[in-house]
């Protein structure tokens, strides 16, 4: 039995591995380096033949096998350890070679060669994997046939502690990122098993949504949701959320994710080193500052609360206070009943205030610094996730504006594009109403051809189209001191001057057939009763939907960590 | 007439400051600012002199006054332009006197002395106050006596814009912080005006708030819960809470406020240098996770809908989801019907999770470390905004472990050490229930006295005390791998190691009487069965806790921006 073979195999690196001195390790020469290549190349054909002839001395035995190798796998323990150090994947180099490593990944990809050795594939973090091998050693130690076969019969996406010597493989392993390593395993323990079935794959969850309809949603069973497509599998939006841990897990979700990141922790650094302060706005509410519509509604003790619809009243409130310059990330609560990829019930958005000096266009054009700041930053130092995002949501470039050549029209001069070279349905459109989702989008791709920018102002909304507490334009009363940011022909920002005198706001409120003295108006110009509060103004972006025009996403639902739709409440 | 006088003074420098070179302005010798604060010296008492001899002459004449200077004074229009530069009170220097700047701020304070001159004093932002000077010129212009009356006559709180010179006062002014300097005003455009009286002024706003109760909540008027203490109007909790702007804007609640963005920002920046990822957590869930107590509820849509009570559902499902570590800052509801300083139905949470290596105390040591971080930030770097705090809340610096020597206890020992050098009645407290609020403070005075650190861990909770999710000692099935960070002897964090198996997390719930497949925890427990969940750990800390324990404030509704209790949903 291969089990009472003679242990006399020591100078068998692959399963002795030479101890690595510290010095070795951390600093090795480009000459050692290769020293160490050539010998792991050799001892790797090494192991190969030993191990074929272990086969096929294998393949006349028969019988129970005791198992030499019965402590260097199965599920972790106590008394199972590895202890090498660990090597993150995106620092394996060639100083690794030869040497033993820990890794803590899961199994992408599982499979038996022979009756004698497996390959897996091991993923650490998004995209990082490598080729793990291992083969049964011909004395049944540290690697036995039945190490080999458990190995290989790991379930996909089972998490696990692996110990493994470095090796330069013959030929680059291309289905992974670590292409010019692999893994010799040692030592494999299962920490957390997965399933026998997963509700979704890792090569569904890593393409592209199929069917955005979440009509399905949350009560529908995992599996559900999968068609077939160019041979791949493919699952509905609805199947993805279903299974958000699988969802999560496919490197092209987890890379949306980081440019979300990316996105409001540029915005707050940009802010926060022009002097501006974070604060916190209230989700529960006692009134409905808008008017009523689209709000969730809940009992509060023995009272009616309200979800905020949006922080405008208190950051004005911070104004007052005195803050001078302030910004905000928060929950955006929209009871809009609403089912398109554009919408969602609750939503991050990213908002701030400040101080106007002279003239409105300053805080213009802190929106738009910010704004080109995050954009210019994603274009340089977020390539790799722009482009693997891209390999599954193709999209063009996003275009931006020379510096100092920002693209901002007025929304008359919008309207008047439109009619001039528009599609002939818009030769009427009027300076006076606001533009529809529609219009909006061929006016986009007129600037695009005219200006080459997917990133415009549009600037002077007509007072129709505006809040109460927009400020109109003293020159022309007949617009607003308000405008809206556009990307790729869609609204991301909204923002502009707001009245700061009450007597001034009360006029607005009731012009616009409103009563000041209503609840959810009567505190709001009371603040404004109750000290002077200089001239100010802002805007709010909808955090989710200028990482999914940025990257031309399908749906802002890909966006979110937990989109939240009519229809979805789960997980 | 004082208007009729002829117009032949213009060598005085306070009606025609000489102009300012650029250079001079930039980059001023010490021998040039010396140089210049002679000459403003000597031109401040220069005007004094023709203040003096004009206010004579106007005592004697009579009848309406043609306004000379009535273009540098009044609300503010297009025409009233100031040219000169922006100056902020925290930069102004030696490099000013002489010079003309421009300053937007605050009348704290206005004042007639005699009638042909006023003092008031400007609020920039925070603490940051300047005297301002202002008297007619003999020829009344650039300052008439009207324009005098005006500026002394101010409102309180209101918003204005001013042109002045910088000059040295002949001793320094102690009731401003800018001490060392005075502006002699010569242009103040009203921006924004106050109301003639405050609802609450800055004096009662700067000082600690009185009583606490806030059982006139919102519906009180504003001017109602002011009491006198030493002499001085004290204001109420809830007057503080009506009076948002006048609230925000005293110097300790702005110092309040900075304090409580240095306490996120540095959590924030403390794990994101450790590759933890940011996430958002959804308020709005399908199912209430902990059982339904104190869940808000509301109609969503048709069907139900529930306020997160914390994250922990959704950050375990970042850790199934690969991200290996998290942390997200994010909004908790709680529907307890709580009327304490300790309690608000709405606050901000900070939380974080990761995976574990080898052992739970990885976690327990990360958010030690975390802590400690941000309290030493404080400390340092924050010395003049707790100095600040303290004139107003005093309290004992806050005690900090020497590094290597945290202080750790666990449940256990802390129970004994109440029962041997606690208060009597708790000489006979149990190992398996949980501390009462007393209890903690009670040990938190022993272990301050002992160990010198105000900051200390309990690890080790009995089972009893812990939610179902928590992972139980292997070595000791009655305690869990489960911990609490106290400040000052009141808990701030709670966290531990989280059952990641099924099976187990299943059992345990059947274990606390609860069913595995009910609403809200189904849900839960199928993601763990749908892929292989490495162990992990985190814990969450109440933002609102930390400040108001490391500060010894009276009451968390002190810390948050808009602090809602079961009375409160206002402003």
């Amino acid at each position: 039995m291969a089990a009472e073979q003679p242990k006399d195999v020591p100078t068998d690196p692959a399963s002795s591995p030479a101890p690595v001195t510290g010095d070795e390790a951390a600093a090795p020469s480009k000459k050692g380096a290769k020293k160490a290549e050539a010998k792991a190349k050799k001892e790797a054909e090494k192991a190969r033949k030993a191990a074929e002839r272990e086969a096929a001395a294998a393949a006349t035995s028969s019988g129970p096998v005791e198992d030499l190798a019965k402590d260097n796998y199965g599920e972790v323990s106590k008394d199972k350890k590895i202890e090498s150090a660990i090597v993150n994947l995106r620092n394996v180099g060639e100083e690794h070679v030869g040497k033993s490593i820990k890794l803590r990944a899961w199994i992408q990809n599982a499979r038996m060669q022979g009756a004698k050795m497996a390959f897996v594939e091991l993923r650490e973090e998004r995209n990082w994997t490598i080729q793990g091998v291992v083969s049964a050693s011909a004395e049944g130690e540290p690697v036995s046939r039945q190490m080999v076969k458990w190995i290989g019969g790991l379930k996909l996406e089972s998490f696990v502690s692996v110990e493994a010597m470095v090796m330069k493989p013959l030929e680059p392993v291309k289905s992974c990122k670590v292409s010019g390593f692999e893994l010799h395993l040692t030592k494999v323990y299962l920490v957390a098993p997965a399933p026998e079935m997963l509700g979704l794959g890792m090569g569904a969850a890593s393409r592209a949504v199929g069917n955005l309809d979440d009509e399905t949603a949350s009560d529908a069973p995992a599996v559900e949701g999968l068609s077939i497509s160019d041979g791949a599998p493919v699952a509905s939006l609805a199947t993805h959320l279903n299974n958000p841990a699988m969802h999560k897990r496919a490197p092209v979700n987890q890379a949306i994710a980081d440019i979300r990141i990316a996105v409001e922790d540029l915005f707050c650094d940009y802010l926060r080193a022009r002097r501006f302060k974070r604060f916190h706005p209230p989700s529960l509410i006692g009134a409905a500052s808008e008017g009523g519509a689209n709000v969730f509604t809940l009992p509060y003790f023995d009272k009616q609360a309200y979800l905020a619809q949006s922080p405008q009243f208190y950051k004005q409130i911070e104004i007052a206070g005195g803050r001078k310059r302030v910004f905000c990330v928060h929950p955006v609560f929209r009871a809009e009943n609403s089912n398109s990829p554009r919408h969602m019930t609750e939503f991050m958005g990213l908002d701030m205030e400040m101080e106007i000096e002279d003239h409105y266009h300053e805080v213009m054009h802190m929106l738009e610094g910010v704004l080109i700041y995050i954009f210019g930053k994603l274009a340089t130092e977020y390539r790799e996730e722009i482009e693997l995002i891209r390999s599954v949501y193709p999209s063009e470039e996003f275009l931006l504006p020379e510096p100092g050549k920002e693209v901002r029209l007025t929304f008359a001069e919008g309207q008047a594009l439109l009619r001039a070279e528009g599609p002939p349905e818009y030769a009427n459109v009027s300076d006076d109403e606001d533009m529809t989702t529609a219009q909006e989008k061929a006016l986009g791709a007129l600037i695009r051809k005219k200006y080459h920018s997917d990133f415009y102002v549009l600037d002077k909304f007509p007072v129709e189209a505006r809040p109460f507490y927009a400020m109109p334009d003293p020159e022309n009363p007949q617009v607003t001191n308000a405008y809206d940011f556009m990307m790729r022909g869609q609204e991301i920002l909204s923002g502009g001057q707001r009245l700061h005198l009450p007597h001034e706001l009360e006029a607005t409120i009731r012009s616009k057939g409103l009563d000041p003295n209503q609840p959810g108006l009567k505190g709001y110009v009371d603040v404004f009763k109750s000290v002077g509060v200089p001239p100010h103004g802002g805007g709010g972006i909808g955090l989710d939907r200028v990482v999914a025009w940025y990257l031309n996403l399908p749906s802002v639902q890909l966006v979110a960590d937990y989109p939240r739709t009519p229809k979805r409440l789960a997980p």
